[in-house]
């Protein structure tokens, strides 16, 4: 069956959550926004490309930073109202210079650092 | 630091995102939304809880199915407006009896289903 993107569910923004997960290790990278466009552009560049609801505009995921992120596979669950990309994460994903975005745990009740920023 | 879920970011509906993840296989099983009080549950009982948008009600997933999810570690992200959980699930995590909700690819512009239903 064709794909057609507009048959997925965006919320009243017209987006959808994206998942990013590393295609090699597994490592779950970050979660950000796609709209319709976001999805088109992601599927026939190879590059995975957000929208940024801070900046209202498209995000090419490391056009600025270098941290491109190569799709592999692109995604989408039973609901059709979320977005997995498993993809080759050139350097950290994480503004902050971490590999993942998710780099604190809540364990016992604190706040832990699992990684440090790459250098 | 002690962890206050009232720190993190919720939506103009209170939730957050939160991304299940099995802890041994690193495959992303599923998406679903968590409010303050579902954080809570879910570090208190160990049992992920979710927040069911189309029920209005706390969701102990596997509660009724019997494939729980049981918390391995829980993380947030750099922006603190997104969860994941590293859980043991016992059996499927998708309502469709699939291991994850995300068995959907597009390749080549078609839409190709990468797994069975579990018997």
């Amino acid at each position: 069956m064709q794909f057609d993107a507009s048959g997925l569910k965006f919320d009243d923004r017209g987006l959808i959550p994206a998942i990013a997960q590393d295609a090699e290790s597994g490592e779950v990278l970050m979660m950000a926004w796609m709209n319709e466009e976001a999805i088109q552009r992601t599927l026939e560049s190879g590059k995975v490309t957000y929208w940024s609801r801070s900046r209202q505009s498209f995000w090419v995921k490391g056009e600025s930073s270098g941290h491109v992120q190569e799709l592999v596979d692109f995604r989408f669950d039973c609901d059709k109202d979320c977005i997995l990309v498993t993809v080759r994460q050139t350097g950290p994903a994480c503004h902050t210079n971490r590999r993942s975005c998710f780099y604190t745990a809540v364990r016992d009740g604190n706040e832990v650092e699992l990684m440090a920023p790459m250098v």
